[in-house]
């Protein structure tokens, strides 16, 4: 079996669950090499996964002998710079959302992944590879609602006490670039990529008023507006009580569906004295953890020339341009036009 | 309007339930007298209902002039003797169920209720009269689960700390005839009355040990064949957590309706650090409310000659035969035969 | 028991609703006269609720003898004239929502209001009588999630072919004011009444192109802030497949309570060749039946001095408010400020 | 990395499905061997999981060098032979459940495990691995219902109108063995094992009525009473319209947990004009697909002396003399007792 040499570049918690994925539950994929300026990250890969070739420097993996493809799960900053490296030294990129908060370094990324027409670029839009998403994109297709009119989106995370995201606000890009960039392109997808016309948001601090020197919000609202007539409401929270909830409802003309309802972290129910409860998936990995298995999968495929990709790098650019105008709406306090 | 004069004999809980629905919500029915030993509840009866008629004998009550019917909340051990001087005295009877524990007195009362084809006598199975239960007899009928060929009914109680039932336990038959009675009752209503042919039964205690002296138990399981060969299993509990459930499940080869899964008390739901959840109906009557008041309808319009009762005496004499079956089967531990 | 003589003004589908209860459900209510142009109408009350007194003319109602209140179930832009004529009159009013669509009518309608201290106004405001809304207010208000911060509350219609509301567009005040109104006086409610201090709106339509002609849609969404930060999120349907809808969710710092979600018929649930299915309720009137006939006890007792109404007029000036500037920030593609 | 060196034997769906688990996604298993008497199945394993050494005589597979341990996906009549051959030749065995439909046969190969203790043998009772009964039996175990009492277990099986089973009938032992006995052993697993002391069962014939021939039913109910006082319900079926649901309830004095209600396939929900919907699972292989992977896992890991089984050879046996005891007591119309 042919497999896909593949290195890895950042391995913090949600990069050592790419590793770990890479290493054993994607067949025709070889881990051989990571890439960590923390050298027990590094440590942590040759132990627990028996990487024999560990860098602290990109570059260095990048010159890593016969490595066909690389997984950069680094800090969003790096993600343009480190994509278009990878594609001048002929690797195939995996790279987690978003591709960046610059829409110039967006579409330098997508100038250089066209003169490389060979090698594969994907983004990680996680979400893409769940299979209640697939199968309700499946369901949209095939007309069983009618016509798409109207999605409604949301990403809540359980709060942190500890607010990581406020030390992490600086780079983020605010509440609606890390978070509502996934129910973006969500939307887009779901929808058949209709152009994005207009947005409005705003939010409210209520528990990290941390943020709000980021001109950040822990709470966010927004609203697009397709040119063909179609729209998408958007909210993004960190301050659950009861859990990670991805929903989405997908509105046509002759029904809806809706993914991710409940948030049930597994099929237990408890009846007792609180009444009938259920527990709820605490992060996004525990509600996507086979679907970021899936995503590899994919993209290992289609490396290998056994597959295509089923997302454009273009997704990513569109994502991030509709998330940066709602982050400049809730600044701004007005509509931001996209047309 | 022509409205039906009704007294009321039995002002307990449930007694005084049904006096609200007579005197306010029926609105051909007219609540004139009331009878009960206990005189505070005539004196509530007086100032609450407005009832101007209130008798301390059953006797008294029958004899007043003018009387068109009768409900009874009374004990169950006195249904029937009063039942029959009621049908004697000329009136219409509601009787609360069960008819009897005495399955001969049963016979008698059928016999009695014979001889005056022109009384109408409705023991108040109130389950058929709720509306989610007729939705799914309806549905059965109309052929949408293909043929049913097995019920799976449970009576699930919030359990009491204080046990009333426990003091009641020397007359209420016991767990079978006191809560399973309803379930054998919709059982054979959404099988389109097979014929009972067998029993098994068995229980155990798990919180109210006193039930132990009067052969009862706190949490019983029942099996009934019938002689076409469907089903039923019945669960029955007294020591639930979360509240009063009533479940019921009705197996057909084309699909199965379910009726009252998750209990819930109304339409809220509750996210927080326990998860998602709802509360619970806590008795038997939040959950039927509705049923009561329907049931006491149907039998008004009936004994006004407006409508026809849509079960028979016949049904509750069939309820009890299976349920003293159940009681001894677990006590017998082995196998009653009824056909 | 003294009782409340009422005449009611409108006898069209929700007119005969209020009726029955006036004349059935209500113990202390009299339905003494009816009012409508329409013949047919008023025939039908005397028929089938046996009202004696029935009027052509609104003011031939008010001037019936003995008259202790009006309901009004007439078309909105008589509501204003209508509640000023009876409180001149000296008659306690209810009227169904919307007040009006005319902000200065609200106006004129409060003050006339404030010069008959002794009357009571009541605006219907169905939802706030619903159980499960009393329930999560009284949670609310016990601190069970927090302090509450955003209110998320939609009201989704069963699509009707014939499109009634087509034909009612002129006056409707369009989807905001007609569906909207609702869930803005829920959201001020859930909040505790803080200040609306900036919309936005847009929506569109995508089977009811009739009501493009009249500036209205027939999907809607809008985003109402308040100047304490607390925010909410609305949306409207008239083209919902699988039946009337309405859902609200208040998130707070601890905890988030949803109302109305599954939009359960009742407590019957299939399971066949398409998985498993229950139906929802068709219309509001299925969804609110009991909200009706305890918001007309609740204003029935306090005109009778028995108690107090738990909404005020000035909530129905503040819905009317919101809602027009919805309607305002939809047509004119902008931000209003509401402060 | 030490790894397991192991032979399959049985390569039919459900042994495809567990030749790749070993082949693909256990790190430290290595699958070396198949054997099958088809040569198709054969072929597939060498094409599709690269598998090198192919048999078509279960001694060959025993007899391959360097083999470490036997997967046993064979007719269950084979089971008892198979496992002793391999525990005399050294190996580690897995093996489907159930152990065995003879009694005798169950003892035989429990005594022959005692002969050779540093040999692990499994019997896949794989809803013990799965994460939703090992949260609940966590849970039990955490004392978060009380003291267990009565377990209500269910194995429903979407109705095959080939009736694949009744081809199976003469050998599977019939519904409660082939069924039910995964039931029995969640039964015994969370009420912490008490000893079996009586059973009752029955059962009807709806769609299948090949079964008759053979004393099968495609619907069965069975009861089993404990020796401490607790008990069970189970019902099993071949001809659910919605899927394959696998339902479990555990009642205890402070509440109760359910494993499985809904049976959801996945989050995907349809609003429609069927009403709110969702999709089951087709079959088991849909529901417990994770579980047969942590099963092999668990199984390899204690083979490599890393970790203990967490389920003994002797609840197999249990699981059989249960199973036996409803078939029995079915066909014979009479209760068996266990003690």
């Amino acid at each position: 079996m042919e497999k896909l040499r593949i290195g890895i570049a950042g391995l913090g918690r949600l990069g050592q669950r790419h590793a770990e994925n890479l290493a054993h539950r994607v067949p025709n994929a070889q881990l051989v090499a990571a890439c960590s300026p923390v050298e027990q990250e590094l440590e942590w890969a040759r132990k627990t996964l028996g990487v024999a070739h560990c860098y602290a420097e990109y570059a260095a993996l990048l010159a890593h002998p016969g490595l066909d493809a690389v997984f950069l799960v680094t800090p969003t900053s790096l993600h343009a710079q480190q994509i278009i490296a990878a594609l001048q030294a002929g690797k195939h990129v995996f790279c987690e959302k978003p591709l960046s908060l610059d829409l110039e370094d967006c579409l330098k990324v997508e100038a250089e992944a066209a003169r490389h027409p060979h090698l594969q670029v994907m983004i990680g839009f996680v979400r893409r590879f769940d299979a209640s998403y697939r199968d309700a994109a499946y369901k949209i297709r095939a007309g069983m609602i009618g016509k798409p009119y109207l999605v409604r989106s949301q990403t809540m995370d359980l709060n942190d006490p500890g607010g990581f995201f406020v030390r992490f606000a600086a780079s983020s890009g605010g509440i609606f670039l890390d978070c509502s960039v996934h129910d973006i392109d969500l939307a887009r997808w779901l929808l058949d990529s209709p152009a994005p016309a207009r947005v409005t948001a705003t939010g409210t601090t209520v528990i990290h008023h941390g943020l709000r020197e980021f001109g950040d919000v822990d709470n966010g609202l927004a609203t697009l507006e397709f040119a063909d007539g179609s729209m998408a409401s958007f909210m993004a929270s960190r301050t659950m009580a009861h859990g990670h909830e991805t929903l989405t409802e997908v509105f046509g003309t002759k029904g809806r569906l809706t993914i991710g309802g409940g948030a049930q972290l597994n099929r237990v129910e408890m009846a007792d004295h609180n009444g009938i409860s259920h527990e709820c998936t605490p992060d996004f990995y525990s509600r996507f953890s086979d679907a970021f298995l899936l995503e590899a999968q994919e993209f290992v495929a289609a490396a290998l020339g056994q597959g295509k990709l089923s997302l454009k790098l273009h997704d990513a650019t569109e994502a991030t341009r509709v998330g940066l105008a709602m982050a400049r709406s809730m600044r701004d306090r007005q509509a931001v036009d996209l047309l």
